[in-house]
C-alpha cells in the first residue's frame, strides 16, 4: 500500500466519460417581485454526467445562455476524472472558467449578486457525482455527506403577490393575490394542500404599508405559524427599520429588507428580530466582511451557489460556528433540484428553519424525474432512502421539457424585461421605498 | 422511494455491534517542554468499531484514564448505529456524556486546554466509521473527505530538547540535546534520515536567549528551511514581542507564544510574522473570538480534538473563509493516527504548510500496525489507497503494546509531575519568561 498514489488503482471506479447539458423550460405563473414578473416560462438545466462504470449521475442548476455556456467549458474539463474526487473536479472546473470572462447571464435574476462563478458552476457536477457515488455505493446522498438526521424536512409556503394569469393566457388555477385578502387567500390553498408550518411572503411589490398589512392578515388568519417576509432589498434602510419596528413579534426571521451588508448591518442595529439573508453572503468571500460587520443573524443557503452539496456544509460548519441561523434559499426548480436540497437538509444537523422551495409554482405534470418521489405532508419531504439522490429521471419528460425550452423562445431570466414590454413604465429602483 | 426514513432499508448496511477499546504504551524519550518531561511511556487507546456487516475499523486516541472511561460511556451507546451515519453517532456520544461530569484526563498535558470534550470522545469513532465505510466500499478515506488532492503530504521535523535518555536508563540513540549545536544535530539526523523540509522547535524550556540562539544555528545551518518555534506559551507578550522581533526573517511562523486569546492579538499586533495556535483555538467555540480579536494567522488542526475527519474539514472550510492559514498539530501517535492525518491533509485543497508528526520519536519496532505502510520520502508520507485508512492492525502487536500498558503502570500523561520526581525545585509556570 506504499505505492504512489493512483487513483486508478481505486475499487468502484468510476471516470467521467462525458457530460450531456440539457436546457429545459417549464411553466411558470406571473409571480412577482421587486424587479419585475416571472416569465410563463422558467429555465434549468439539467446535467447528466456520464461515466465509464456504466452508471450515469444528475444535476440540476440555472439554465440562462452565459450559464449554459460556462457548463460546457466546465464540462468539457471533466472527462477522464473520478467521480469519486469532487476535489480534483473543483479545481479543473476553477481552471476551465479562467477562460471565461462574461458576466451574469445565471439565471437568478439580480436577487443573488457576487455569487461565485466558479462555485455556481461546479454546483451541478458535484450533485451529479454524488449522485454516481451513491448509486455504484448502495447509498444515499445524506449517506455521503454524513448521514440524515431527520427522516423528513421541513419546508415553508412560499407566498408571492401575482396577477390572475400571464396577459394574454387564461387565468390560472391560483388566480390574482394583490393585496392582504388575495395573499391570505393563497395562503390557505397552500397549507390545505401542503400543510406548510412557516410562511414567507416575497415582498418588494407594493408600498410597504400594503406588504405590512398583508403580514398581519396573515398573522390573523394562522395565529402559530411562523412568518417571514423578504422584499429583496427593496427598502432604504429607514424604511427597513420602520417596518422591522412595526412587524415585531410578528416575524421569525425579516429577510434582505436592503441592500447590502452595512445597510442590513444599520438595520440590525435598530431592530428586534434576526436578519436573514440570500443578498448580501452568497458566497464564501463574504461571509468575513458580514461577520465583521454584524450584518446577519440567518443565512439562507443554496447549493446552487454555494458550489454544490459538500461545500454548502462548509457553511453550514461556520453558520453552526459563528452562531448564526441557517435557513435554505431556493429559485424555481425540478425535482432533482428538490431531491439534493433534502438530502443536504437531512444531514444537516443545525438547520433552525423550515427551508424555501418555489414547489407549489410548478404545473404538477411538469418535471424530469419520475412520478411519485416526492409529496408534501404537514410541509416536510421524506428524504429519499434508495441509491444516490433517489430518483429517476424521465428521459421522455426531460426531452418534453427540452423541446418546450427550444420552443419558448426564452434564453436568459429576464423579471424587468417581461414586466417592462408589459408596463413600460415600470423602473428598476433598489431601493425602491 | 417515497417511504418513511428507515435506515435498515440502506444497502451496503453496517450497523455496530460492539467496541472494543484497548490502551496501549509505547516508548517515548525524556523530550523536554515547558510543562516538564515526556514520561518513558506515551499511552494511546486503540478504538476498533465492529459491525454485522462482518468489517471492523479502527480510530486512535489519546490512553488517559478519564478518556478512557468517557470513550467507554460512548462505546455503550453506539451498539445499533448505522456507521455511515456519523451525525447519529455524533449525537449519541453527546448524549452519552452527559452523564459524565468528571474533567481533564485526556493526554494533552496542559497544552491543549479548553478543547471540547465531545469532539475529542466523537473523533476515533469518526476515524472508525470512516475506515469502514471505506473497507465496504473498496475507497480511500480521502476519497470519502472528498477525493485526495494530493498523492502524498508533507510533515515537518519536529525537533525538541532533550535529556540523553530516561534518568536511570542508558542513552537513547538521539542523544542529548540541551543547547543550539544539540538541536542542530538532532535536526540534521532527522532530516537526513526522513527528508524533512520544515523543522519545528518544541520551545519554552531555556531561557527565550538560548532558544533564539538555536533558531540562528538552525537557519545557519539549513539556509532554505522554513523554520518554526513553539512555547507553548511560555512567554509573556512582552518576551512574545521581543522574540518575534528578533527571529524578524527567521521562521515561517510563530506557535502559541503566550497563553490567550487576548495575548496572542497583543502580540500579533506588534510583531511581523504570522502568529500560528494550537491552545488558544483548540474547539469551535474558540473561533469566533479570535477571529474577532484578530489573535492568529494560522490555525494548526488536529482531529483528534476537533471531532474527527469530517468536523476538522469544517474547520479547513472556516480557516479557508476568514483567510486564516491552516497546519496540523500532532501529540505522540502510532500509524492509526498517521493514516488518519495524512487522508484528511490529502483531502485538505488548502493546507498551507507541513503538518507536525512526533512519527520520528517513536520506536520504529513499536506499532499497532503492519509494517511498511509509512515510510517518509524528503520528508512525505504516500496517502494510502487501500480501502478505508488502508492500513491493517497487528493483532501481535497490538496486544504487546497493550501489555506494555499494564506493566507500565502509568494511566494519565504527566510531565510535570515526573519532572517534580525527578527535580522537585521545578514549578510549573505559566507564562514562564
Ligand atoms: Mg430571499
Ligand atoms: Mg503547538
Amino acid at each position: 500500500m506504499n505505492q504512489a498514489y493512483d487513483p486508478a488503482q481505486h475499487l468502484n471506479q468510476a471516470r467521467i466519460t462525458g457530460v450531456s447539458i440539457t436546457p429545459v423550460a417549464f411553466k411558470d405563473p406571473p409571480l412577482l417581485n421587486t424587479v419585475g414578473v416571472h416569465e410563463p416560462f422558467a429555465l434549468r438545466a439539467i446535467v447528466e454526467v456520464h461515466t465509464d462504470a456504466g452508471v450515469s449521475g444528475f444535476g440540476e442548476t440555472y439554465g440562462d445562455a452565459g450559464h449554459l455556456a460556462r457548463l460546457q467549458l466546465a464540462a468539457a474539463a471533466l472527462p477522464g476524472t473520478d467521480v469519486f474526487n469532487i476535489n480534483a473536479l473543483r479545481s479543473r472546473i476553477a481552471q476551465a472558467l479562467e477562460q471565461d470572462t462574461s458576466q451574469g447571464g445565471h439565471g437568478m435574476s439580480g436577487m443573488v449578486t457576487g455569487s461565485s462563478t466558479a462555485d455556481r458552476v461546479l454546483s451541478p457536477f458535484d450533485v451529479a457525482a454524488l449522485d454516481i457515488q451513491g448509486k455504484l455505493l448502495g447509498r444515499p446522498v445524506s449517506d455521503l455527506l454524513g448521514g440524515a438526521v431527520r427522516g423528513s424536512v421541513q419546508f415553508s409556503g412560499y407566498l408571492f403577490y401575482k396577477w390572475a394569469g400571464h396577459p394574454g393566457q387564461a387565468e390560472d388555477s391560483w388566480g390574482a393575490a394583490l393585496d392582504p385578502e388575495g395573499i391570505v387567500r393563497q395562503a390557505r390553498t397552500m397549507v390545505d394542500a401542503y400543510g406548510f408550518s412557516a410562511l414567507k411572503l416575497k415582498a418588494g411589490v407594493f408600498p410597504p404599508e400594503e406588504e405590512i398589512a398583508a403580514m398581519h392578515a396573515l398573522r390573523a388568519e394562522f395565529p402559530d405559524l411562523p412568518l417571514r417576509i423578504d422584499p429583496n432589498g427593496a427598502w432604504t434602510v429607514e424604511t427597513s427599520i420602520r417596518v422591522g419596528k412595526e412587524l415585531h413579534g410578528v416575524l421569525e426571521y425579516l429577510e434582505d429588507p436592503t441592500p447590502g451588508i452595512d445597510g442590513m448591518a444599520a438595520v440590525r442595529r435598530e431592530v428586534g428580530m434576526p436578519l436573514a439573508t440570500n443578498m448580501c453572503v452568497v458566497s464564501f468571500a463574504d461571509v468575513a466582511p458580514a461577520v465583521a460587520a454584524g450584518a446577519v443573524d440567518v443565512i439562507l443557503s443554496d447549493h446552487h451557489f454555494w458550489g454544490g452539496l459538500r461545500r454548502s456544509q462548509f457553511l453550514a460548519g461556520i453558520t453552526e460556528t459563528f452562531g448564526l441561523g441557517l435557513s435554505m434559499h431556493s429559485n424555481s426548480h425540478l425535482g432533482i433540484s428538490l431531491a439534493a436540497m433534502v438530502h443536504l437538509a437531512a444531514a444537516t444537523p443545525k438547520l433552525d428553519y423550515a427551508c424555501d422551495t418555489h414547489w407549489p409554482w410548478k404545473d404538477p405534470s411538469e418535471d424530469v424525474i419520475a412520478d411519485g418521489v416526492f409529496t408534501f405532508t404537514g410541509g416536510a419531504v421524506q428524504v429519499p432512502t434508495g441509491p444516490g439522490l433517489g430518483v429517476e429521471i424521465d428521459r421522455d419528460a426531460l426531452e418534453r421539457l427540452h423541446r418546450q425550452y427550444l420552443d419558448c423562445g426564452l434564453r436568459s431570466r429576464d423579471d424587468t424585461g417581461y414586466m417592462k414590454r408589459l408596463h413600460p413604465s415600470y423602473e428598476l429602483q433598489s431601493p425602491r421605498w
